[in-house]
């Protein structure tokens, strides 16, 4: 793989490896054989959708949370075959020293090279959505629609998990306030889109001050341990810390009280430094514990504080949190306070939650399994274009397709239903399992009460087609598809499984085509 | 922590986050801290090491491998508080609105904020690392390196984590070639950095386009199942899709051959291919294969290609790769091949591995748990800082420190040193394990074949003090560090324990400064 050092390299600068080149070497092989063959204008669709759920190993998703798109359509209208990004595919060569990319194919990409021909439909962000369905549909010219993929699965994958973890974390945490921390331990700068994608999720703030910023929040955060340690390591000790951090911050004196011992001195000295505070009429904010038994040292510290007279002051919880562990640390709360004469309630209603490397690292499922695949081809008419796996449930729904939430009586959603393009919706649904022949359901006019469209034309003709992106929109779009999901569905450990469907229509259309596949291969 | 919709919000353009601002909040806070107490300048010494091993649930690793340093080194260079990075902080209000970092500490950081005046030591790249020993040093301005901790903890963490998975999957597959396909599966664009680290630790080349053309290498790979999709909807079927690829491209035709069934129409028909791409007076690349049994099939598709004549067609693998399961599926070979007829070792000889998601998110374990800790603090002379926590394993070493590395009489590393800066070594080693005061270990001077200093520095107040980095350097240093462990340590499952230990001296060190800070709780 090393190149000829006599030959001259195609080392580029790292900002091209941002760009357009942020791509599989096979989709540039594959666009050059269509450009070659003259199938490269031919139009193409292809759908991106993921296969499960987040499987975190002691528990798993029941659903997942749209997200990454806005981000990637910036990408999308940014990225284009300048000089920088031919140069490195000019100076590709193969075994007998011939240029694995040809002048006419880049002087094509130099002209077409870019997004500008294609138009995408997508779930909107903060939006449930559930496997084998589709999250995004892109149309266009088949190889650049081709050299969208690993952008588009790299960018809509990651956030769309982070987004699911989050939204798990925020239903444990009993909508408490659940702060992202993950900056120090995530991937590189993939740590960005990790903390807008908990924020799209639930998180209502986080430590990431350039995120914060673009996202137009404040940022979280106070103080470390290290800060402790200077003041002592100079012979001012814990209690000069944090007079230190009381009289520079009074309004926002959130004091971390487990650098030497939490109960033993970190309480006792925040204490100290909250009745100060107060004599001088500022209300401290609470501490912060982040280490040991946080169950028991919430109560013990609960017990101390409400003694001192300091009964709304917080008490933010951090270390290795996940949405089971806070599930767990909150049910100890349940049980073990009123044996110290504590009200459990009051108690979690003064928590907040600092979630880190097991919320930005998707801690137990740490890539989401999305697919990106060519559902149809223009050839007089759309055709549809299947793949057939040894495997049935990898073998992807084919063809143009809309799709659609229905929901019960209830107003809870029941089922999404995949159904060919342009398809009058009927009254009542024989809902047909996408991949087992023998599951289906009926549903009678009288047991739905909406039946809503999924998909949003999100780009046309590479020109974005929706409004600005709103955080806080996106955000009421999780809140409320959440709440209008089964209870079952929304267990955080082996959750009830969601309906995902096919019209009779298009289930016949899928054996046929794959009946035609497997003859067709001898 | 919605900013007021009627005040000026602080939204900044997204390039804002990647540049001083990919921060926490904590770490500006307390910088305004130092400085208005008038410690900001105070010479400090922060250690960044990692404290356990990468644990993947049913196996974990016995080494690390050290990456990332070169590109956050880039990072620190051209880091600092611009106007576009003040802004968002000068807009930056508490509960009374009253601005959270004021005018005296802007115009500092407009003046002071960057990483000019840090001194940097660090394991370079490539070399095997091991837990509770500095990576890296940092020393300079208590603010400034303070101000450091979150962009090093993030990119040295993530780069160390991907590359000693990589160096795992590189053992497991007995040194045949590794390549990373990770990237639509990766962290947004922490896929940038996965590829970079993969590359340290072994992987002989990437798909990645851009990262490729960045560190000097031709990208792999060849065409999708979705190329043979969109020749089946045209009605050319997957021989057609093959015969167009060789066509195209002749000398690196290697063909993804389970799109409709393995061996049944993907292998007979790239056959078929081979056979008239050879007429030509072409030798074919070889075959993928992407899913099902992937030690059966790749003896089937062997015997079949071997009958045809082509013994030296490659078979790559790929398809939910890992260490554990390419070491499974190598020794089915190793058993099942004989009762085929076929050699093992040559069909494992063409062998190539195509690794993507479970390596770039390190799954099982997809983050690092490194930590960068205040060790010493100036105050006529260097004063060791500590930090006590409940559990042992998680107090740091103090002091400001010099870590060496001891071979034994075959040659094998056998133990890290951690002994007080500007110790003369002895010739024989009273070690004392980091945390358990019982484990001791006598190494007389004829055990020791080497002692090897393992810091070196890097950057002298803000300017790189070493060579361009040189990737197959780096690599190098892997290869003949991973030779030297001794074979126990680089066992895939439950590997051997290597020794990191304190001199007599550090350790009592420590044991003080526990049992002071402790005293002074009160």
């Amino acid at each position: 793989m090393e190149h000829d050092p006599s030959a001259p390299g195609p080392f580029a600068p790292r900002s091209v490896a941002n760009g357009i080149l942020f791509t599989d070497q096979y989709q540039l092989t594959m666009a050059q054989l269509y450009f070659h063959r003259g199938l490269h204008e031919r139009p193409a669709q292809f759908e991106h959708f993921f296969r499960t759920y987040p499987n975190y190993g002691s528990h798993q998703a029941g659903y997942c949370i749209a997200a990454g798109l806005d981000w990637f359509l910036d990408w999308m209208e940014a990225a284009r075959f300048d000089e920088s990004a031919l140069a490195p595919l000019r100076a590709q060569v193969d075994a007998e020293g011939r240029r694995v990319f040809n002048d006419e194919f880049c002087d094509w990409l130099a002209v077409n090279g870019s997004f500008e021909s294609l138009t995408v439909r997508a779930v909107p962000e903060g939006r449930v959505v559930h496997p084998n369905a589709p999250l995004t549909v892109v149309e266009g010219p088949l190889a650049i629609a081709q050299l969208l993929e690993t952008a588009l699965l790299n960018q809509l994958n990651f956030q769309t998990l982070i987004a699911t973890k989050a939204s798990r974390v925020v239903e444990a945490s009993r909508s408490r306030p659940v702060l992202e921390f993950g900056l120090r331990r995530s991937a590189d700068f993939g740590a960005n889109a990790a903390t807008r994608a908990a924020l799209i999720g639930g998180a209502v703030g986080s430590s990431n001050v350039g995120v914060s910023a673009v996202m137009g929040l404040d940022p979280a955060g106070t103080h470390a341990h290290s800060m402790v340690q200077a003041f002592m390591a100079l012979g001012e000790g814990e209690l000069g810390a944090f007079r230190a951090y009381a009289d520079l911050y009074p309004e926002s004196c959130l004091l971390l009280v487990d650098t030497i011992d939490t109960l033993g001195s970190g309480v006792p000295n925040a204490i100290k430094v909250f009745e100060e505070l107060r004599a001088k009429g500022h209300e401290p904010r609470g501490i912060r514990l982040d280490s040991g038994d946080l169950a028991y040292l919430s109560i013990q510290a609960a017990l101390m504080l409400n003694e001192a007279g300091f009964e709304d002051a917080a008490i933010v919880l951090s270390s290795s949190l996940d949405e089971l562990l806070i599930f767990q640390i909150l049910s100890q709360i349940d049980q073990e306070a009123p044996r110290y004469g504590l009200d459990p309630s009051s108690l979690i209603n003064r928590l907040a939650m600092g979630v880190g490397s097991k919320l930005t690292s998707s801690e137990g499922h740490p890539y989401l399994d999305g697919v990106y695949k060519l559902v149809a081809i223009d050839d007089d008419g759309w055709q549809p274009a299947i793949k057939v796996s040894e495997t049935p449930a990898k073998t992807p729904n084919p063809g143009n397709k809309d799709a659609y939430r229905i929901y019960d009586r209830r107003g809870r959603s029941t089922a999404d239903l995949l159904v060919p393009f342009g398809t009058e919706l009927p009254s009542e649904f024989d809902l047909r399992h996408s991949i087992e022949p023998n599951t289906r359901r009926f549903l009678a006019a009288d047991a739905v009460s909406e039946v809503e469209s999924l998909l949003v034309e999100v780009m046309i003709d590479g020109r974005r087609a929706v409004d600005p992106f709103d955080l806080a929109v996106a955000r009421e779009r999780r809140a409320h598809d959440v709440e209008r999901l089964d209870p079952g569905v929304r267990r955080l450990v082996n959750p009830h499984r969601y309906h995902v469907s096919l019209t009779p229509d298009l289930w016949d259309l899928k054996q046929n085509l794959v009946r035609q596949a497997r003859a067709e291969r001898r």
